[in-house]
C-alpha cells in the first residue's frame, strides 16, 4: 500500500502500527489541522474502505473511536460528522490566569522561620539540632534487610493496600521489641503506624480537637506541634518549662496537653517522676488527654531511660508517639501511635484520607530489621557515638564559654541561655564565617518576648574530634559578636 | 564489696553498673516500695558514702539526679529528702476511662463501606479491583535499584529532611522522563511528591476548599475523593457520567471540579476531546480549578494514551495527580502533583504538618529506577499484561453474561450493569462460593437511588488463563441469584 491523499493530506498506511491507528491519526490530523472543520460529513464508511483497500469494519472501528472521543458524532441514516462544537485546540484568546494569593486558604498562623542555616552539609562544624550524621548510619544491616526483604514471600506486604490494617509483621515487632524498651504493653489494635511524630501530631489533632478547645502546649516547645494544633482549631495554652520539665499547673479549662516527657523540646529536660504522678493524678480529675511525644527518649546519657508516660497510664488517656528517626535521621519517615482502640480506629480513619497508609515497602524491611536484632544494635551504637559527642559538649562549653548551661541527663542537643546581650540571631552569621552552623532558639517561643540570647548546639550531625575545636570557634564568633555592638 | 543493708533493704554493689547507677536504683526501690515514704529524710552523703564505702561524690551525683528526676528534694542546710508529693506508683483508686465515642471528633459524613471482599488473596478469582498481581511486579529491577540506592553517593537523600525541597533527583526524572509521556512540561517548583494520589487529593483540598465551596464531583465516582472534600467543608455537587465521560453542564456556581478524565472512576470512560474543549473554555469563564486524578491513564488498550487535561491547559488552572500504583499497588505510596508554583508552595505547607515530605528512601529508589529505564520498561511490561487480561475479559462477558457493557477502550477492570432485577451484593456472596471475588458499584454513587444491579469486575488481580473460567462461574453465580429471588 502507498501513500494516499485522504482529506486533502497525505496519509501513508505502510507503517508498523495497525491500520486503525494511523487512520485514526490522519482523521485526528485533519481535525486539528482544520482541513475538516467541525460540521464536515466525513465519507461512508464503505466508500472510504474501498479507497484505502481496507475492511470496512476497520473504518467502523475507527469511526465509533472517534465518536466515543468526542472529535465526531454519528447521524442517524446521514452517517459520521465532525464534532459540531470542536474548536481548534489553541484559541487565540489570552487565558485568563488564577489568583493564587487570594484562592488558597489562609490558615491565620503565623510561618515558622527556623533559620537553619541551609549549606552547612560539607561544613566543618554544623552544630545543626536533628541533622543526622550518615556515618551512624546502620547501612551494611539495612541493605541486608532490604534484600531479606525484596523475597516472594514479603511482596504482597510491599504492593497492597494497607489502609484497614498495618503490616502485621510489623506492628508484632513493635509490641515484642521496642515498646517493651519504654515500658509499654501493646495489643495490636493499640497501634497505628504513622509516617513520624509529626504525623502523629497532626492524626491526634485531626481527631481530638474540637474548634476552641483549649490545649497545653510546652513553652518553649516544638514548633510544628503548635501550628499542627493552631490548624486544627485549639487555642494554645503555653506552659513555662523548667528544671523538673513542664509545669501545667496555671494551665486551666485545658481539654488536651502536648508534652514531650522524655527529653523536652528543645531543652532535653527529662519530666520528673513527682510531676508526672500529678499530671496523670490531674489528668484523671479534669478528663484530659496527653499527647506523649516520646523525642530523643532512648537518648539518656546519666542513668537509665525513664520510663515512659504511657506506662504509668491506667486509664487509657495517654497517646503514646514514637518513631525511629533518632538513628534514622527525619529522611525516613517511620513512626506509631500507641492508645486506645477506639482512638486508633478514628485515627486509622483520619490517615485512609489523608494518605491511606505508610508504605509496605518500609514497614516491612523494618520490621525485618528488628527482627534480626538490627535495630537494638542501630540504636545501641547510636546512643554510645551520641553519648561521647554530648559529653565532649558539655565539658567544652564551661571551658570555652562562660554560659549558662542548663544540664540535663541527655539528648543530642544543648540549650546554651548566652549572656543577655548576646544577639544570637547575629551569632548565627558570625559563626558561619568560621565554619561554625548553630541555630537559634527563637522558632520555640510562643510569646513574646522572644528571647533572643539562647543558641541550641546539636551534636549528632558532626564527629567527635570537631566538636571541641567547634565550640571553642563559638565563643570566639560570640565574643566577637557581642564586641561588635558594644 | 558484699551486699549491704540500706533503707532495710539488701543492696548488692556488687554488680557491672557503675556504683552510681545501683545506688540510684535502691534508691528507687525504697521509694516505691514505700520504705521511704514522702517526705522522709536521707542520710546526708558524708555518712552514706562512708556506710557503702563510695566516694561521696558518687553519692552527691546520685542525689542531684534523683532530684532532677523528682524522686528527691533538697533542702538547704537539712540535706536530702523523699519528694512530699510523691504518693506511690499505683494509686487503689479506680481509674477514670476516657468517653472515645463521645471525645471524638465527629466528621458527619457517611462511612465508605466497600465491601472489599476480604480473605480473596489464594482464591482461584479474584476479580478485585485495584489488586495488584505480585507477578506483574518488576521484583529485580527494583532490588538493582533499591541496591544501587544503599550507595554511599545516595545516603544524604535518604536520611535528611526534605521539607522544604523533595528530592531533586526524583523531580529530575518526573519532568524528564515521566511527564512528558502525558504531555507536560514542567519545571520543578510546579511539582510536589505525595504519597499517592490520595494524599494529593488531601492537599489539594485543605488548600482550595473554603467551607461552603460547590466542588463537582463525577457520580459515580471515586468515593474516597468525595470524603476527602467533604471533611474539608466542600459542598458535593455530583455530575453524572455518560459514554464521552462527565457532564458538568448542570453543575452550576462550582469553584473546583474533581475529575479522573484518562480512564474515568469507576466506569474507565475516557473524558471525549470536545467535553475537554468546553470544559477549559468554561473554567477560564468560571475562574473553575480543575483537579485531574490521572487514573490509570496509561492503561489504554485501544489507541494511543489519550493526552493528560493538564496538557491543554494554559491558564494553570489544572492540577494534575499521578502516582505509580498503576504497576506498582497501592502499598508503594509514591504520587506527585503538577500545578503552578503558588499552589504547589501553599500544598508543601500543608505537607509539612501533615507529615514533614515522603520518605526518601522510596523517591530516591524510584529516581534511580526510572533514570535505568526500568520505569518505562515496567509499565509496558504492565500495560501489555493487563490489555491481554482486559481483551479476555471483553471477549468472555458477552459469551457467558448476557448483560449490557459499557464499552470503554482501557482500564483494569469492567463496568458491567446487570438486568434490573439482579441483586448485586447478594450475588457477591453467591459468587465467591464458586470461588469468584466481585464488587458492586454501589459506594460509588453519591446519590439515591443507589443502583444495586452494577458489578466490578477488576482484571489485574488474577492471570490470564483463569479470567474466561471466571466469567463463566460468575454468570451461573448470577443466574443462581436471579432464580432464587423469583
Amino acid at each position: 500500500m502507498t501513500a494516499t491523499l485522504l482529506f486533502g493530506l497525505d496519509v501513508d498506511l505502510a507503517g508498523d502500527d495497525p491500520i486503525y491507528r494511523q487512520l485514526r491519526a490522519a482523521i485526528i490530523e485533519a481535525i486539528e489541522s482544520g482541513v475538516l472543520p467541525p460540521g464536515e460529513p466525513l465519507p461512508s464508511s464503505r466508500s472510504l474502505a474501498e479507497r484505502l483497500s481496507v475492511s470496512r469494519s476497520t473504518v467502523n472501528l475507527t469511526y465509533q473511536e472517534l465518536v466515543a472521543e468526542g472529535f465526531l458524532v454519528a447521524k442517524e441514516r446521514v452517517g459520521y460528522a465532525v464534532h459540531p462544537d470542536l474548536d481548534r485546540p489553541q484559541s487565540d484568546d489570552e487565558p485568563r490566569r488564577v489568583d493564587w494569593v487570594n484562592r488558597v486558604v489562609d490558615y491565620g498562623d503565623f510561618l515558622i522561620h527556623l533559620r537553619k542555616p541551609h549549606g552547612h552539609q560539607g561544613q566543618p562544624y554544623p552544630f545543626v539540632v536533628g541533622a543526622p550524621d550518615p556515618e551512624l548510619f546502620p547501612t551494611a544491616d539495612w541493605t541486608r534487610a532490604l534484600r531479606a526483604t525484596m523475597a516472594d514471600e514479603h511482596l504482597p506486604a510491599l504492593i497492597h493496600d494497607h489502609t484497614d490494617a498495618d503490616d502485621p509483621l510489623f506492628v508484632e515487632q513493635l509490641c515484642r521489641e521496642v515498646l517493651p524498651a519504654r515500658g509499654i504493653e501493646a495489643t495490636p489494635d493499640e497501634i497505628l503506624v504513622t509516617m513520624g511524630t509529626q504525623n502523629g501530631l497532626r492524626l491526634a489533632a485531626a481527631s481530638l480537637v474540637h474548634p476552641g478547645d483549649r490545649v497545653a502546649v510546652e513553652n518553649p516547645g516544638y514548633p510544628d506541634a503548635a501550628h499542627i494544633f493552631i490548624r486544627a482549631g485549639a487555642e494554645l495554652v503555653p506552659c513555662p518549662v523548667d528544671n523538673q520539665g513542664v509545669l501545667l499547673d496555671a494551665a486551666d479549662d485545658i481539654s488536651l496537653a502536648i508534652l514531650t516527657p522524655g527529653h523536652q523540646y528543645p531543652t532535653n529536660v527529662t519530666l520528673s517522676v513527682a510531676r508526672r504522678r500529678q499530671l496523670l493524678a490531674r489528668a484523671d480529675i479534669d478528663d484530659l488527654i496527653i499527647i506523649e511525644d516520646d523525642h530523643n527518649s532512648e537518648l539518656r546519657h546519666l542513668g537509665q531511660p525513664v520510663a515512659s508516660l504511657k506506662s504509668l497510664d491506667r486509664s487509657g488517656r495517654v497517646v503514646h508517639l514514637g518513631s525511629f528517626s533518632e538513628y534514622f535521621g527525619p529522611g525516613l519517615r517511620l513512626g506509631y501511635v500507641v492508645a486506645e482502640p477506639a482512638l486508633i480506629a478514628k485515627m486509622r480513619d483520619i490517615r485512609r484520607y489523608d494518605l491511606r497508609h505508610p508504605p509496605g515497602l518500609i514497614t516491612r524491611t523494618m520490621a525485618l530489621f528488628i527482627e534480626r536484632g538490627d535495630h537494638a544494635r542501630a540504636l545501641r551504637r547510636f546512643r554510645n557515638a551520641i553519648r561521647e559527642r554530648w559529653e565532649i559538649a558539655v565539658a567544652a562549653v564551661p571551658e570555652h564559654l562562660e554560659w549558662a548551661m542548663a544540664f540535663p541527663a541527655g539528648g543530642a542537643s544543648l540549650w546554651l541561655p548566652g549572656p543577655y546581650e548576646l544577639d544570637a540571631t547575629a551569632l548565627i552569621d558570625e559563626a558561619a564565617e568560621l565554619g561554625v552552623f548553630i541555630e537559634t532558639a527563637a522558632s520555640c517561643f510562643l510569646t513574646d518576648p522572644v528571647p533572643n540570647h539562647i543558641v541550641r548546639l546539636g551534636v549528632s550531625g558532626l564527629p567527635a574530634q570537631s566538636i571541641e575545636p567547634g565550640i571553642e570557634r563559638l565563643a570566639r564568633a560570640a565574643k566577637r559578636q557581642m564586641r561588635s555592638h558594644k
